[in-house]
This record gives C-alpha cells, structure tokens and sequence, in this order.
C-alpha cells in the first residue's frame, strides 16, 4: 500500500485538451463509498482494476491507497455488485514540465464538472500552474468520486 | 465470479474435533459490511485474501462470490482500514461421505458461537448429517461474519 500524494484543481476552459496527449474512457463503481475505506472498481479500456483508499491527511492531500488489476471480465461482474450510480468520465494525460495532470471530464449526472489532478512525489513539491487551471479542491470530501456517484454534481446547489 | 452454495449449521457439541483433519487459525476484517457487497480481507497462515460477496438467494443458501489471493503483507495492511472488530476463529476442516464440512469456532467478542458450513455442487445435494450438527441457520444474517463483526455474538439476546 502506497501513500499517495496528489492535488486536485478545478478546470476553468477546456484549453486543456490541446495538450492531452491521451484520453481514456472510464467507468467505475464503489463497493464501499466511505471516506475511511473506499472500495472501487474500475474499467478502463480492456482493464480492470480494484482499489481501496483510506482517509486522507489533514490537508487533504494523501490518502493510502491499494491497487490490484484485475481481469476486464471481473471488473463488469463487480461492477454488478456496486452502489447505485455507476460513474463515467473521460480522462486526458496533460504532460506538464516535470509533471503531468490527469483531467476528468464527467458524464452523464456529472457533466459539467471537470476536475485535474497532479500526482507529487513530496506535498511541498513544486509545478506549474497551466492558464486553465482554477480552484484548489483538494481535500474537500464532495469532490471525492465516491461522493460524487452519491451526490452527482447537478444536484449542488451553484 | 462463482455462485457459492452452501448450507450453514449451528454446532451442538465439541464432538467435531475429533474428526478435524486440519485446524487454522483465521483473522479477517471487512471494508463493507453491507450484505448486498460484503468486502473481505482475511489473514489465513501465511497467506491473505480479498472477497467480495454479493446478496443471497431468498433460500440463504447461494451468494455471489468473487475472491482474489494477495500478499500477507498486503491483508495486513488492507486490515487496519476495516471497520471495527476484527473477527479470530478457528477453523477446522472435517470429511464428511464425499463432502466436507468447515467449523468454525470464534474467539474473543464472538466467543462462544459455533457454525458449520458445506459446500455444495447443487441447492438438493444430499450430505451426512453427523451428530454434532445443530440447527440450521442458511440465510439467517446476523450469522453472517459481516453482522457479527458489527453485533457480536456476546450482545445477542439468549
């Protein structure tokens, strides 16, 4: 189990996708959506994989986490199991100096939200800052996957 | 994914022991407890195990089932993420005509509580009753290792 260290922005335009040099889609369920024990299953592309997280930190910006790949075939059959609201997104890969961001665009009760992820090394690491980068999220719970098939985003109040 | 179906026994005596053939000690946790998506990390020897249970039929007797084998060093970590109250039992295997039956005997808020379990290949198969069999108790949840780790054994009206 690794601790991992990331940080979590708002998208202000869709510049982002210029740079992307790949995009996936994703699908995922959650076996558990508790913050202190999140259980996902994921598929991407002919992949699946089974992830448990537990609490972040108090800045919201680790949380230990375990993965495990698992067979595509698995992956549809857990995802049978799972909490209602099956989530999906497109990721993008956005090669970024030293670093790179991982952008979700969500779908479906979701749409609308477009999120970016940095993954550290160090929590005092340094990185740039693209033009299209908005609002730290990190650590604020409702930005969370798991809360997000629970509370999808157009059922916020804006 | 298998169809597990198996078929569960209260235990009327310490009779079972003398025909155990082998005898382990378990620890297990969950990451959900809810009995639609049972998650399950169990220490066994040296060896550690993630699975994944889905509801049972209306007779009790089969479940969705879905287990993958991981490291112990990875069940040990995956452990300190469960909800409270870790579950220890013994286990002991015992032949029984062309099946076999696994006894489980718990220890610590559990103690006390005794449950046989067999595996079958059909929901009609016919198997020996030994005679320390008790009552059965297929389908009853708060049986289920998920429920008495969140209402033991020691809690339960008598």
């Amino acid at each position: 189990m690794a601790l991992e260290i990331e940080r979590k922005f708002l998208v202000k335009s869709d510049a982002f996708k210029k740079e992307a040099t790949t995009s996936t889609r994703l699908v995922q369920g959650f076996l558990n959506t508790h913050p202190e024990r999140t259980v996902r299953v994921r598929i991407d592309g002919d992949f699946g994989y089974l992830t448990v997280k537990g609490l972040s930190n108090e800045t919201g910006t680790s949380r230990f986490e375990w993965e495990k790949e698992i067979t595509l075939k698995e992956a549809e059959e857990l995802i049978l199991l799972c909490e209602p609201r099956i989530l999906e997104k497109t990721r993008y890969k956005i090669p970024s100096g030293s670093h790179f961001f991982e952008v979700d665009e969500f779908h479906g009760e979701n749409a609308g939200l477009v999120m970016a992820e940095i993954e550290l090394q160090n929590e005092k690491d340094v990185f740039e800052i693209p033009e299209w980068l908005g609002k730290e999220v990190s650590g604020e719970i409702r930005y969370y996957n798991s809360q997000l098939s629970k509370q999808p985003f157009n059922t916020w109040e804006k």
